[in-house]
């Protein structure tokens, strides 16, 4: 086989062999085949497609190309979840304890924030003594015992997706439906879970600008996920403004503890959290969406999701001491406020633009080496819909490290549209696919 | 400028200005862009194509990355052949001094067979004593004198394209009209000669199989050509078997030899270099191709054109004695013939098995460091179209180097078909493109 005929085949549109995907995907990643053949490869990609089989051996190759997360020990019960980055995403720290109260194992790997969304690792690691890092060994026992652990992927999760993406990443080749696939689903299922539920986020602080590129990526990565064997459901939701009223990672804890505590909620991050808890205990337990939301509904309103919240975080070493006085958890050296201009209503929303305004705080990285900052982050004082008065705090700003907020100010000023007329309400879940 | 974008823009199918033209083009050349970024351009050029205004933009950028050759002192009558490569191509040394003989100047940068398809300098060595190498001086002063100089390409001819097909020939993107266009007009544009003609061929010996293939080569090269300031005309001929009666140096030389005096020649040889020859005269001369036709006839009949031969291999340095019998000129030691297995027509030839026939005898080169046998070749001795017996002798080859022939009639005898019928005759110029 040469890699020269398996470009000219995918240049003429044709569609390749398994074994034409495994020569390719195998021989970039132990170095048989040089970038410059790759490259025109994956642009021959982007441009003529791939067919879902293609995309779905790809996607097999890629997960194979490192280790499998090995969760057979836990039956068919093992459920994911995976949202495609938004800015003030908190969901994974609700969702997984209500659904590993309800008897599904959520043994879950997870990533650091990068750029303007953040990740689950970083907002754990507000909690003292929280440990993202775990053995093999720790990680079956915890996830055990407890249904319940999240912790940090290793080294050596897909790398062969891990070396391809940082070609795309340079030559243009990032935006293509079946590479984007295959990307995320090869990682999807070297996490070994049996169900995944992906939330596909779309609108301004979103990779899918709008809700038909959303829809044709979600329809995309249940066919392929089902095509590799797993039960897969896609919840389109809006990321048009963040979701719910804090960003930044202590904030997002306090956020998550005072919901599961039935204590103070955003309706749309309660409404996405349910929708996606549903997806996934609906899935896992195979029982229908209606008697998967009466489940769900029943484990939050009873407690029970908050304390196996608290098992789960106390068995990966964290202090749930240090979240009883959430104010004094959130606590922060420099905090400040932003008025309105004048009056009017909040017709629009960058959430990019905030998720920004809170990396300039300290609350995210710009590369991969920089520090974070764990009480940085802003408190939405008014969303969009509100009508608020000319002096009236619209957001509160915090952070211990950047003292100058005025920068802050203004790039979140600019991510905000004021108007004189109420703007017409948006969905925050806009589809199911199954 | 980022190459990243000019990438994504390709990929998008948009015209790329010529600034961005000249950044990636010279970006590759002194090595700022790597080749890994190169290639998926590439490949986005082969799929969603060039506007002509790229491609002529292309092809100036790449020859003026090296020398253009200065024929300025020659006026506007300067005029260029081009050849898209064939088995038994000798038209050059036949044109050449028609044309040079009625007062166009032919100053060409000439170059070397590989494959199976010869290359005019050889077969100018196959001459005792010609210099293909010559100094700029040399050159100029030849062509004022004689109106006629045939020298090697020097190493710094269209640089930027020799790399760019260096990277096209291992990234299956060779089979672009955009990128073909681009890489043989540059070469042209550096030769510097004010019109040009094209000689392509199209059939089973040359790279455009079909004549619809070679039709949009032709139109695409005279267009691109003349919006780089030329006047242009191309022929499209036919290669479905070889050009002439001859394949391989020496014999290939005799054969253009025997025509120029007026003693044997073949049809459909006589015919392309009438028309490529009228073409020549008409476009540089300004004048009509009835006009031009006479010229070329009346300077083959009176022998002003083999005077014309005579005059400019004696100056090249060329030792014309050694063609005062051709026999001996073309005599090698070993000598054999293959017969016909049976009665019936020739009626198809692979004109591409013959130039390899030939190349197993030693006429060419399979990589370019391997010695030509100037002796060795092909003649045929019968035709497409031709009928012949059994036990009749059809082909005789020759070399001074290779002692066995039977691979070699094998490899001719499968190149042949015959057939009971006599096959329809194909045109030998097929169209004219102005």
């Amino acid at each position: 086989m040469r890699i020269y005929d398996i470009i000219d085949k995918k240049r003429n549109g044709l569609e390749l062999t398994d074994a034409e995907i495994e020569f390719f995907v195998n021989g970039f990643q132990n170095g048989k085949i040089p970038d410059y053949q790759i490259s025109p490869l994956l642009m021959a990609i982007c441009i003529n497609g791939m067919t879902d089989r293609e995309t779905a051996y790809m996607t097999k190759v890629m997960a194979e190309s490192g280790e499998i997360n090995d969760l057979s020990a836990f039956g068919d019960t093992t459920v994911d979840k995976h949202s495609t980055g938004g800015v003030g995403d908190k969901t994974t720290l609700i969702i997984a304890p209500i659904v590993a109260s309800l008897g599904c194992t959520v043994a879950k790997l997870s990533g650091r924030g990068l750029g303007h969304t953040g990740g689950t690792l970083d907002k754990l690691e507000s909690i003292k003594g929280y440990r993202t890092n775990l053995s093999a060994e720790e990680f079956t026992e915890i996830a055990k015992k407890c249904s319940l652990c999240v912790c940090g992927a290793g080294g050596n999760i897909a790398p062969a997706d891990k070396k391809l993406y940082a070609l795309r990443d340079v030559t243009a080749t990032v935006q293509s439906i079946p590479l984007i696939v295959s990307s995320i689903m090869s990682k999807k299922l070297a996490g070994g879970a049996k169900s995944i539920v992906l939330d596909v986020k779309t609108g301004s602080g979103a990779f899918m600008k709008t809700l038909d590129d959303a829809r044709v990526l979600a329809t995309s990565m249940v066919k392929i996920g089902k095509l590799t064997g797993k039960n897969m459901s896609a919840v389109i939701t809006n990321m048009a403004h963040p979701l719910g009223y804090t960003i930044g990672n202590a904030l997002e804890v306090a956020e998550a503890v005072a919901l599961l505590r039935n204590q103070k909620s955003d309706d749309g991050l309660l409404t996405v959290c349910k929708t996606l808890a549903t997806e996934m205990v609906s899935l896992s337990k195979g029982i229908t969406q209606d008697e998967a939301k009466t489940l769900v509904e029943s484990a939050l309103s009873s407690g029970k999701a908050y304390q196996k919240f608290a098992e789960w975080i106390t068995m990966q070493g964290g202090d749930m001491s240090v979240l009883d006085d959430l104010t004094a958890f959130t606590s922060a050296k420099y905090v400040t406020e932003l008025v309105a201009d004048c009056d009017g209503y909040i017709a629009k929303t960058d959430a990019s633009g905030m998720g920004i305004s809170a990396m300039m705080l300290g609350a995210g990285r710009d590369s991969k080496d920089d520090e974070i900052d764990m009480s940085a982050g802003i408190i939405q004082l008014a969303h969009v819909g509100d009508y608020v008065k000319k002096g009236q705090p619209i957001a509160r700003f915090q952070s211990s490290t950047v003292a100058d907020h005025s920068p802050v100010h203004n790039r979140y000023r600019d991510s905000l549209t004021l108007t004189d007329t109420k703007p017409q309400s948006e969905p925050i879940v806009y589809e199911i696919i199954r």
